[in-house]
């Protein structure tokens, strides 16, 4: 691949790979209905999942994984303390604004914990509009707007709050402000599994274990769309897919993944914007 | 059919067609144990999920939402809140009694929110009969009695609440207080899975979105049945039945629901009380 | 089997057949994770579950209930407080000190719990060890440690506390401090799906509730790793393998169960400490 063992930038196929290796300790502050399903994804692809989200354990536990994520999906009151915990002490953390827009508790929550320096934020068009404060919010936690409506959002967002900013949908947008980054694949049977999404921020938690916030998000992005391609391949409807998809990615390789990152992941060019 | 597509009377086949046309917007205010077998159910037959059960939140959400369901299987304080905001804000709500009774707190929160209006009321005989003041309960989400024996408690607590009261068990009963219908078929493999009853309140408030009361309870029942019958002929056991039964919501089509509804749904004769 | 029908101290095929006759009703006071899986571990085990973690309810609960389970994994306020209910008002039930050691809030709450008198402790050896003080605990819920590791320190607990200490991992070891069994059997894949340890908790409260502690912990570990065995023949990864799981704890019968106890069952010997 052309990248040093020890790059803080390897190519998806490296990152898993290394992820393998390293098994890294992934702690989860998420909402109440993808817990099981997420550190199930975690262990599938793994990664060594946590979800400790307690205040007075929070903390503490951010300091010693190897990254977090903050979803504020189901943000109670005891659990928007505990998110406050992990922003505070993680090196490395991920920002899911699951459904914020019109939704006044876990918007305010979602912006207290942007302005403390996620290492990434990753939400849908929507979701990622509606915290930069250029649009409502989507649909529960549907997307009103496909990913390349957030392009010009999203690279404004990354500048300014120093986040690499991921957007997931049909393709997929990565962007550090400087560059951006689509990545294709994937199957419309994830987005009729809850969960899909969430796990996604988890996975990207993992990689940002053993590689920088820009090929962390690349690299958790493909692996989910790769994986759900296999699981679609098999599926015979959204129940034997979530299962199939955790089949799947246990079962991906690096090789898998080498295959088709040069054909997956494309920098998207500066004059296509919308 | 005879009925007209604006109609609020749908049959149970046209209700389905409307719910995959309109995919409603769903709130749930469930309890910690289902929630993910929830929201992929909803999924799965066609609906919008969204978990929103935060005061200060849950009440502008149902002003919203296609339609609400309040379950009281875990009600923690916060959460009952919430509850009490959907019930405040709603036009479309389904409330859950689970395991009323015996316990002081969901016995105490189910009879207040019982008197601030459901469109339905769903349980099993034993849920419904203690909501009633007729009965102590089951054993835990157990029913202790069949649908039949709950007859007439469900007749005079539709009449006396004007909520729809949907029984649900080996044969389903739906009643508005003056006609009660029967609902044949389903599988025992259903109450050896975690959700099976928690996950029908849930379509029931989808279907709410698209139709009256009445005919969401009975469409919610009869494509619960069916989509267990489906899963059951393929099952190993209960572990394999559930996925099965997410894939059985999805491929279940209209026409699959039309070819049998007039046999499994029927009226209950009058005199025919236990 | 050579035990009368009534002894407490069946064979684990007998108290298998006794579970699937009375169907003990098992109240879980567990983590946000695992409750939709323990729930369906138990319903396919041919249990009865209920998941009454509430202040004022829990205890009420737990005097009825025929075995109990406090897992610590999410203790929350109120759920801790529900824990204490259990403890106060329950004849039999598990601690499972889920991640205890370097965490605070849930290392306080298991030594404040294990002073209240569990009947069984259950739970990895890193966890066993840290709630007895002699460890700092895992990794998350990984165990750094083996079981053998562990065993001086179990068979100490087990006296002090006069619970029966159960160690899960590749081998299981279950000890009232006197007697020390092994179990042996199982698959690897059981620790890549979230809920397999705290699952075993949950049915080893379920087996309190037709035994005694000492085979009511070997015969949850026994069926367990036999469940596990039959999932893993069939498995193509960690998803289809919890599916499989859950299939076989509802498929496996007392005669499988019987057929392979003696040569699972194993004392520990005297002189073999590590």
């Amino acid at each position: 691949m052309g990248v040093a063992p020890s790059s803080p930038h390897p190519a998806p196929d490296e990152a898993l790979a290394r992820l393998r290796e390293h098994r890294p300790l992934v702690q989860c502050v998420t909402n109440a209905v993808v817990t099981g399903f997420t550190a199930n994804a975690l262990l599938a692809l793994g990664a060594t999942p946590a979800m400790v989200d307690l205040p007075g354990e929070a903390g503490a536990f951010a300091a010693v994984a190897d990254g977090s994520l903050v979803n504020v999906g189901t943000p109670h009151a005891e659990q928007r303390d505990g998110a406050r915990e992990v922003a505070a002490a993680s090196r490395a953390w991920v920002l899911d604004p699951v459904a914020v827009g019109a939704l006044p508790v876990r918007t305010a929550l979602a912006r207290e914990l942007l302005a403390a320096g996620p290492a990434v934020v990753r939400g849908n068009a929507s979701e990622v509009m509606a915290l930069a404060g250029a649009g409502q919010g989507g649909r529960g936690v549907d997307a009103l707007h496909g990913t390349d409506a957030a392009r010009h959002v999203a690279e404004e967002l990354a500048r300014t709050s120093g986040a690499v900013v991921a957007v997931s949908g049909e393709v997929d947008l990565v962007t550090d402000g400087t560059t951006a980054l689509r990545v294709h694949g994937g199957s419309e049977l994830l987005t009729r599994v809850t969960g899909g999404g969430c796990s996604l921020g988890a996975t990207t938690a993992a990689f940002l274990g053993v590689c920088a916030p820009l090929p962390a998000a690349v690299a958790a992005a493909l692996v989910h769309k790769l994986a759900a391609e296999r699981a679609a391949a098999t599926a015979a409807g959204p129940g034997s897919f979530a299962v199939a998809f955790l089949d799947a990615l246990a079962s991906l390789t690096p090789d898998d993944v080498g295959a088709v990152a040069a054909s997956r992941v494309v920098e998207a060019q500066q004059g296509a914007r919308p």
